[in-house]
């Protein structure tokens, strides 16, 4: 059974051995100096620019220890921080791994988180390049993620015209639905169903943001955090513009029938739920017919379209019109 | 009176207003997006590898929020990460902020938090360019900075050599000192003290770094964050070596007579105490010539030398050497 650590130098030790039985499989080569030294060093690709960003990831606030499993928090707090970049239409190159953690966590907790981060770490094609420790009585966690896209060609926020038809990637809620099956469940969390799946190892869709990039069919982009009201919100703030969304054509999670009979309503889930990291972007009309239906099995729906009014409507079956106010997460609101 | 905020987005303004207020002053050209989008672009300088490099900064671990000024705390954060791109001879271009914030420290306490941070970041010339926020009970940051060198140019701690000089710039200990005041004072903190200068607003040797890339003078080189006991044992295992230090060389600090008589060991205190962020470098005999006593107003003291031997050594004013243990900080090391 796996002793807890005695010291900073050992811990850093167990990370970077965990870091580099990864390693072999894949050349990173942007990665020239890793763990051990004062700070790492990244070899930028020509023509490129550098993308940065960085994610909370804190027991309590963001996962809870009696429930999330540690391989999850390993994975999650990786394909958050990806998810931005994917977002930008980029592709990760490394990241920074700062990990607070009590004594009891050094031994089989850390074991199993750093064996989900390293999953996510090979499936992102992203190794770890350093990072910093410290002892806490809570489990802190935060990832800043490097990545890189072709010069002038990541797609932001504030692109979006009057016109540009909104899409969207997969379906929304379901990791609202999976959370909300992950805080009642007694015991151990049942990995297989499809909803605490999506919840606990979400998959930023990175090649599909990159082939929008190199295609240029996207004006604007962003993921899929905070629930879609409130994120459409910052999309559309950013744009100057306002948006209009069709319920009926908004890709809802579909909740079996079990779930409904306790009261959830898939369209108050879908537009409000959070941690769903699918894509949010806009195609001007030319280029609509150039997306396919799906795709590599992620769906793509056109759910509603830009407007110059600078109001978030959602128009209902019979045509009437309702605003749509940011009702996502925020961890600065005020509890309800 | 400033009031505190209600949400996410109102913080993340705040951040962002106070940011621009310092980019009006200088041409910060890596920066090409920064604050409010997925993540920041950065444009790498050609011909340079970026160094990559983060740091907590806890509330209770690394500052009392009871003892410590919030301009401190902004301006420490951002200045010891700062100190890891100047031990490897680098410039910081950027960096990127995580704040968690209790609601009561929203108002004032961010206010002067971030007058500090901007303080920091026009004389360092590091620009904010991203960063993520929440809300906690308790004061967590987290800070990366993003720096440049020249390829192939940065001085590691992999690299001194049996026989090469030992230097160390400034004198060891002081900020050790300057906490000490801060934890016994009652009231408002002395900031013209300069031990509690060196402790609250630590100077990165950035200059000095620079110009020892420059000029190819060092051969391994490191900042000290820790002590001296365990940084130097953390150099000489990354370069496979010992070192021999002359104890009457060691630049301690001068402690006044009435802290002198509180039972303070100047020795003791330059050996372990951490927090100085003064740079520790090796030099090649035949290159010491070409040192200066003191380079803009701080000193560099040649204090021994690296030997074949891997043990630390200090050597008394008899010719007695005893081994040095690595007794700087640790968080996981047991209290004593």
């Amino acid at each position: 059974m796996p002793r807890e650590l005695q010291n900073e130098d050992a811990l850093l030790r167990k990370i970077a051995d965990s870091s580099r039985s990864s390693r072999s499989k894949t050349p990173w080569r942007s990665v020239s100096l890793g763990i051990g030294d004062d700070a790492a060093l990244f070899q930028p690709k020509p023509g490129h620019q550098t993308i940065l960003t960085c994610d909370w990831f804190l027991e309590g606030t963001h996962f809870l220890p009696d429930k999330h499993p540690p391989d999850s928090v390993g994975w999650k707090c990786l394909a958050r921080a990806v998810s931005d970049v994917a977002a930008m239409g980029g592709t990760p190159r490394c990241f920074l791994l700062s990990l607070a953690l009590p004594e009891a966590n050094t031994g089989r907790w850390l074991g199993a988180f750093l064996a989900g981060l390293r999953r996510a770490s090979r499936k992102f094609q992203c190794p770890l390049a350093g990072g910093d420790t410290t002892r806490r009585d809570e489990i802190l966690i935060n990832v800043t993620v490097v990545g890189e896209v072709l010069a002038g060609s990541a797609v932001l926020r504030s692109g979006a015209r009057p016109g540009d038809i909104l899409y969207v990637t997969g379906r929304l809620g379901e990791a609202e639905l999976g959370l909300q099956i992950v805080r009642r469940g007694k015991g151990a969390v049942e990995k297989n169903n499809p909803f605490t799946r999506k919840h606990l190892y979400p998959e930023p869709r990175l090649a599909l943001g990159q082939w929008l990039v190199k295609k240029g069919l996207a004006t604007a982009m962003m993921d899929l955090s905070d629930g879609l009201s409130s994120d459409l919100s910052r999309l559309c703030a950013a744009s100057v513009v306002g948006a209009l969304l069709e319920k009926t054509k908004i890709p809802q999670v579909q909740i079996p029938d079990a779930a409904l009979k306790q009261g959830h309503d898939p369209l108050q889930i879908a537009l409000h739920g959070g941690d769903d990291y699918e894509l949010l972007f806009t195609v001007p009309p030319r280029n609509a017919k150039l997306l396919p239906k799906t795709f590599r099995g992620v769906g793509l729906t056109a759910m509603g379209r830009i407007t110059r009014n600078r109001k978030l409507l959602v128009l209902d079956e019979r045509g009437r019109a309702m605003q749509l106010h940011p009702r996502g997460w925020d961890p600065f609101r005020k509890k309800l």
